[in-house]
């Protein structure tokens, strides 16, 4: 039998992304032992029921000891104390990754624990994949199958580490690239995190109007679809938009101000400038749609 | 053999939605001959080959002679150049309805058309199903099976045609309710042309931004159904958006100014804030969704 890629996996953040790389990695068989850790006992003791890791423990610091892999699979708001707390229960040669939405924050977070230079085995990541559900009970082995997963090394980040970490997610089928932490909050700004406040603010919106309960009686298919995200975990989603605020807060600017734009046309009977953004608005999206074989 | 409902149906725009009704009908028995109407005589001559319509004219005025039963199934903004041309036309009697996503702006145009008083068989319409497609090739017979109809009698409607009306549409497997034209416009300014917009001007904010290929290489799942209702007919929406103008300036306002402060208190790292709008929303939202029967 082959090495494993990892002799001993500790995954604190037993959770959807967190369990379902621990699904995915038992498939194929690329890790040895796989040691949990979160704050609900409860949680841990069903995801050994489940196969999903080999132990646990609810201490990070006892979790991470003798692991040559580490992830943190918490949301981001966590990540900064966890780091914190492991710091100085690490094995030599660690490698260390995250799965957050976020990376700036993460690398910054970083920083702050190891100091102007982290550990050459650190290289943040983040999978492009996931579902409105959480916790270790919706947790499935497929999630990451030709899913993209964004690593984003560090200068400092060893070479070898990053093979590692790319090795570890190809393994469970996803398609790794690497870009900059900067880089990868503006584009997820864009693409995921402005999407899930609009979602979410509309269903604000409509909840308090006052009728409200006739209101969500008239939602027909394309409001359902279009706000399956505003369903997402509310603790995530508050973690990622204090998290990436300056990206954040540049797309959201400009999309109030293309949004007040359509309604001035609106108000003004502009027809052709309305014809002409849903046209753009639908080449876009089918265009995109076609490449990403919907 | 009982008499079928309506004996010579002309439907006007034989599109998804009047394409599907006349499948819907065929399937159920409910129609005698179906006459179609358009512009376009190759689609009309599909519409034939697919069996769909029994035969067809390019002229509204023609369509609608004999006619017992008379639907218009196109754009609403085309609606008051067709009620003018089939106005002469119509027979004594017949039952007159449309499919239109507004209704205000319908029943304005009647008004226009035939005076203070409509016809007492006029009783407008709106099937709430549909889907991103457009054209008779999309329609199908069971797009309104189990989906609401809302009809908007008004105060000269005759109960027996809006009870025909009822009656063709329930023919169909559909769910019909009655509500003002008022009211109709305000609920689906909220749960649907707000969405709609939305979802237009996020693609267009996305696709005028510098790194637009890479934007939309990384959209993942929850991006592809939020943008869904972005790939709509966008002639059909420039139609909806003007002619429901009030009733969506009043809710787009209201959104605005909701999106405004949440963008506020991202700013500010207001985090007590984000969660409890976040937290709001996902119950509203779920709450629906158990209500809907996702
Ligand atoms: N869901 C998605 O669509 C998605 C996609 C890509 C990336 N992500 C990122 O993945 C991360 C996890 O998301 P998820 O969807 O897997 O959430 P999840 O299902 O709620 O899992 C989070 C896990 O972290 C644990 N946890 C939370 N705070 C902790 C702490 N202070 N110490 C130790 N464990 C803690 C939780 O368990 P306890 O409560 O028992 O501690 C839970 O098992 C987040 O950073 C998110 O941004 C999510
Ligand atoms: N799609 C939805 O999700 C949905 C849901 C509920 C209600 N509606 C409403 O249903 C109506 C039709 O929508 P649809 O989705 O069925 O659109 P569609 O598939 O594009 O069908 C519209 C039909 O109307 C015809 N038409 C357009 N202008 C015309 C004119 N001036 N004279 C005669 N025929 C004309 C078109 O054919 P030619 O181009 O050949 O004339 C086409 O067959 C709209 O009022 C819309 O608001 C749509």
């Amino acid at each position: 039998m082959s090495e494993p890629l990892v002799r001993r996996l500790a995954i604190i953040g037993v959770g959807l992304i967190g369990g379902s790389l621990a699904r995915a990695l038992r498939v194929a068989g690329g890790v040895g032992e796989i040691v949990g850790c979160g704050r609900d006992e409860g949680q841990l003791v069903r995801a050994v029921e489940l196969g999903i890791i080999d132990r646990y423990s609810t201490d990070p610091a006892e979790a991470v000891g003798g692991a040559d892999g580490v992830v943190i699979g918490t949301p981001v708001g966590a990540m900064e104390s966890i780091l914190e707390a492991i710091r100085p229960h690490l094995a030599d040669g660690a490698i260390i990754t995250d799965v957050g939405s976020t990376k700036g924050s993460v690398v910054a977070a970083a920083h702050r624990v190891f100091g102007s230079r982290c550990p050459p085995g650190f290289v943040p990541g983040h999978p492009i994949a996931g579902t409105e559900r959480n916790g270790v009970e919706a947790s499935f082995a497929e999630l990451f199958q030709r899913r993209r997963v964004i690593l984003t090394p560090l200068p400092e980040s060893d070479a070898g580490a990053t093979a590692a970490v790319r090795a570890m997610w190809e393994k469970t089928g996803a398609v790794v690239e690497t870009m900059t932490p900067q880089h990868h909050d503006e584009v997820f700004a864009a693409t995921s995190h402005l999407p899930h406040l609009l979602a979410y603010s509309l269903v604000n919106t409509l909840a308090t109007l006052d009728e409200k309960v006739e209101i969500f009686r008239y939602a027909a298919g394309g409001f359902r679809d279009f706000t399956r995200i505003a369903s997402s975990n509310p603790r995530m989603w508050h973690d990622i938009s204090l998290a990436n605020r300056d990206a954040l807060l540049k797309v959201m600017d400009r999309f109030e101000g293309d949004l007040h734009q359509m309604r001035q046309a609106i108000e003004a009977g502009d027809g052709d400038y309305l014809l002409e953004v849903f046209t753009r608005a639908k080449e876009a999206r089918d265009c995109f749609v076609d490449k990403a074989e919907e």
